[in-house]
C-alpha cells in the first residue's frame, strides 16, 4: 500500500481523480429498478402489522455484485494498485518486482490478485488453512500465491509480516487506508450521475414528477472501507448516506460506536452476512463518525437479510451475497428506517439508493440458507 | 391483436419506430461482459478434446432475464398494444373496455397480464389448470383474469374462442404476429447501440484494437418471434444472426427446417427449455428462412444448456431460466458453431452477442437441476 502521507486527501474531489484512475480496469456496473420492490418497501408487510411507518420509496440498486471478481472490492485494490505505482520511488525501486500482500479469504483476496495480475506484478495472499477450497482455487485461479496462515488474526498477522520480510511485497490491506476508501468511493459517483441519467430519460410512462437525483444511499458496513467512501462521493450533494449492518452477535459494531461516540474496536459475531463480522477502522470512522459523513446506522436481524437475498433473486433475478441484502433489508423491514423515512421525505416520498455490494455465493449454499428460511416459517 | 394487414412492414425502420413506442414502459436491460467467460470460450473444454477448434471469441451478454416480467416478451407485449391502440376504430369501437386475450402459461401471459394493467385494459389469461400454482399467482398478481383450460392446444384454442366471443377481447398471439415480432426485434437495436458505445469507451486497460460492434449475435428460438425480430434489426448491419435451439427429442424444429426447407409444424419435446418446445411460427419463418435474415441454427444437449445456466450464475451473478442459456452453450460447446467462428474469425476473433432471453425460474429448480448435473458427473 502507498505511505499514506502520499494518498490524496479524503473528499469528493479525490474520489473522482480514484475514479478516472480506475476506470480502464473496472465495470461500470448497472443500476436496476423494480417497480414491485418499489411497491413492497412502500407497504407495510403483514409481520409489522397495524400502526407501523407507510414510507414511500422507490429503490434503486446499485449492482457490484456484477463487478469484476463479483464484488466492489475490485475498486479499491485497482486503486492502490494504481496509487501504489505513483508513490515516489515505488517503482523506481522495484516495488512492482517485489509485489503486494495481503491476508483475507474474502472478496479483497481475489481483487487484489486480479489487480496485481492485470499489472504484472506477484500478489502474495494470507489465507487460514481452513478456508473454503473454491475460495482458495478462485484465489490461484487470479494468479496469486497463497500462504496458509492459522485463523486467529494474530497467527494471520504474523504469517504477513513474514511475508513482507522474506518478499519485500507492501501490505494492501482491505479497508484501512485512504486509497482504498478512495477506490470503493468511486462506486457512489457512478451511482448518482447513473440515477440521474436514468430519472432524465424516464419521461413517459409513468409520467412521474421529474426529480433530479437520489434521496439517499444505504451502504453496507464491514470496516466501512466502500460507506466511507460511498459518503464521501455524497459529500456537499446534499444525499444522506446510512449505514447497514447486521444486528446478530453485536454485528452491528459501527452503529452502537456510532450511537456512543466511541469506535468499537473489536467484533465477535457469526451473522450469516460473512463479509460485515469486522469492526470499523480508523481511517473509515474519521469520514464515518467524526466528519459526520454518515447520517445513521440501521441494523436487521439475520432472517430479513436471507429474505432480503431472496427478493433479489426472484424479483431482479441477480445473485446477491447475504452482506450485500442487508441495505434492502433496512429498506424493507427495519422500521427504525422506515418511520424515519416517512417522517422526512413525507407524500413525495424518497428516490432510495441501495448498494448491492456483492454476488460471491455458492449455489448450494444458497439453497440451504433459503430451505432454513423455508423451515423456520 | 392489430390486423396485421395495419402492421408495419417487417424491416429494421419498423424495428426502430416500435422502440421509440414502447420505450417510456420497457427497462433497457444492461448488457454484461465477462473476461473469465470470454477466455473459457475460446479454450476448447476438456471434454471437447484433442485437434477442437480454437475460435477467438468475445462475449457480449444481453440480460433480458432482468426486463420488466424477467424476459423480453415484455417489449411485444406493449407494443402490440400500442398497436392495438394505433388500429383505425379499435379504440373508438370500445376495444379498450374490451380487452385482450392469451393462451400461455409462461412469460408472454404475464407479459401481456402487464401491458394491459399499464393501459388499463382487461386481460384474459387461459392457462391449463395443471400449471404451476405460483405462475397462476404471478398471473393474476398483474391484474389478469385467469381462465383455465385443458392442456392440449385443441383445448387451450377452444376456450380463448370462448373468451373472445364472450367478452369481445382481442387475441394477442405469442409470437406469430409481426406487431409482436417487432417489438421483440427492439432488444437488438438496443444491443448493437450499447456494444458500440461500450466499445468506444473502452479505451485503456486492454489495450485491444478499436472495433466498431458486434461480428455476431446468437438468440434462442422457440416460436421465433423473438429470433425474427432480431434478425430484422441486423439487417443491413454485417452482423450475423444465428438461432440457438435444445437438441434433445427434436426441439430443434427450426434447425431442421432451415436445413431441409421446410418448416417443421409440431414438436413434442421434454427438453429443459421449456420456452422452446414449440414450434416456429409463420412470420417469423417469412423472415428466418424466406428471407435468411438469420445465417443458421445450432443446437446443445441439455446437460450443455444446464452448465451454461451454472456459469451464468457463477460467473455473471445473474440467474437465467434454462431457455435462456442455450445460446451460450452454444458458443462453448458447439463443435459446428466454434469451427464455423474460427473458420471465419481467424486470428482476430468474433465479437459474439449472446441473448439471455428469461430469468424466470425457481431457485428450487435450480437446485434440482444442478443437483442432476453433480450426480450425473
Amino acid at each position: 500500500m502507498a505511505d499514506p502521507s502520499t494518498s490524496p486527501p479524503l473528499t469528493r474531489a479525490s474520489v473522482a481523480e480514484a475514479r478516472e484512475l480506475i476506470r480502464p480496469f473496472v465495470h461500470r456496473t448497472p443500476v436496476l429498478t423494480s417497480s414491485s420492490l418499489s411497491a413492497l418497501a412502500s407497504t407495510p408487510t403483514p409481520t409489522q402489522g397495524e400502526g407501523k411507518a407507510r414510507p414511500k420509496l422507490r429503490l434503486w440498486f446499485k449492482c457490484e455484485n456484477l463487478q469484476k471478481v463479483g464484488a466492489f472490492k475490485a475498486r479499491g485494490a485497482f486503486h492502490a494498485i494504481e496509487r501504489l505505482k505513483k508513490e515516489p520511488g515505488w517503482l523506481a525501486g522495484g516495488g512492482a518486482e517485489r509485489g503486494v500482500v495481503t491476508h483475507s479469504s474474502g472478496n479483497h483476496a481475489q481483487a487484489l490478485a486480479l489487480a496485481a495480475r492485470a499489472n504484472g506484478i506477484p500478489a502474495y495472499i494470507v489465507m487460514p488453512t481452513i478456508s473454503a477450497p473454491p475460495k482458495i482455487a478462485a484465489t490461484k485461479g487470479y494468479g496469486a500465491t497463497v500462504v496458509f496462515s492459522g485463523s486467529t488474526s494474530v497467527e494471520r498477522e504474523a504469517v504477513t509480516a513474514k511475508v513482507v520480510e522474506e518478499t519485500g511485497a507492501r501490505l494492501v490491506p482491505p479497508y484501512d487506508h485512504p486509497d482504498i476508501v478512495l477506490g470503493q468511493g468511486t462506486l457512489g459517483l457512478e451511482f448518482q450521475e447513473q440515477v440521474e441519467a436514468m430519472m432524465a430519460e424516464d419521461v413517459g410512462g409513468e409520467k412521474k414528477k421529474k426529480k433530479k437525483g437520489l434521496d439517499a444511499i444505504i451502504a453496507p458496513c464491514g470496516g466501512g472501507g466502500m460507506l466511507s467512501g460511498v459518503a464521501l462521493s455524497c459529500e456537499g450533494t446534499g444525499i444522506c448516506v446510512f449505514g447497514a449492518e447486521p444486528s446478530f452477535q453485536g454485528a452491528d459494531d459501527a452503529k452502537r460506536g456510532y450511537e456512543s461516540g466511541v469506535r468499537v474496536e473489536s467484533v465477535s459475531s457469526l451473522t450469516v452476512a460473512d463479509g460485515l463480522r469486522t469492526p470499523v477502522g480508523r481511517v473509515p470512522w474519521s469520514v464515518i463518525y467524526e466528519r459526520r459523513l454518515v447520517a445513521g446506522f440501521y441494523s436487521v436481524a439475520d432472517a430479513d437479510v436471507v429474505r432480503a437475498m431472496r427478493l433479489a433473486y426472484e424479483r431482479l433475478k441477480v445473485v446477491v451475497e447475504p452482506s450485500a441484502a442487508v441495505p434492502l433489508a433496512v429498506a424493507l423491514y427495519d422500521e427504525d428506517f422506515r418511520a424515519m423515512v416517512e417522517r422526512e421525505a413525507g407524500e413525495e416520498g424518497w428516490d432510495v439508493g441501495i448498494v448491492f455490494s456483492g454476488g460471491n455465493v455458492s449455489l448450494e449454499a444458497l439453497g440451504k440458507l433459503f430451505a432454513a428460511e423455508e423451515e423456520s416459517k
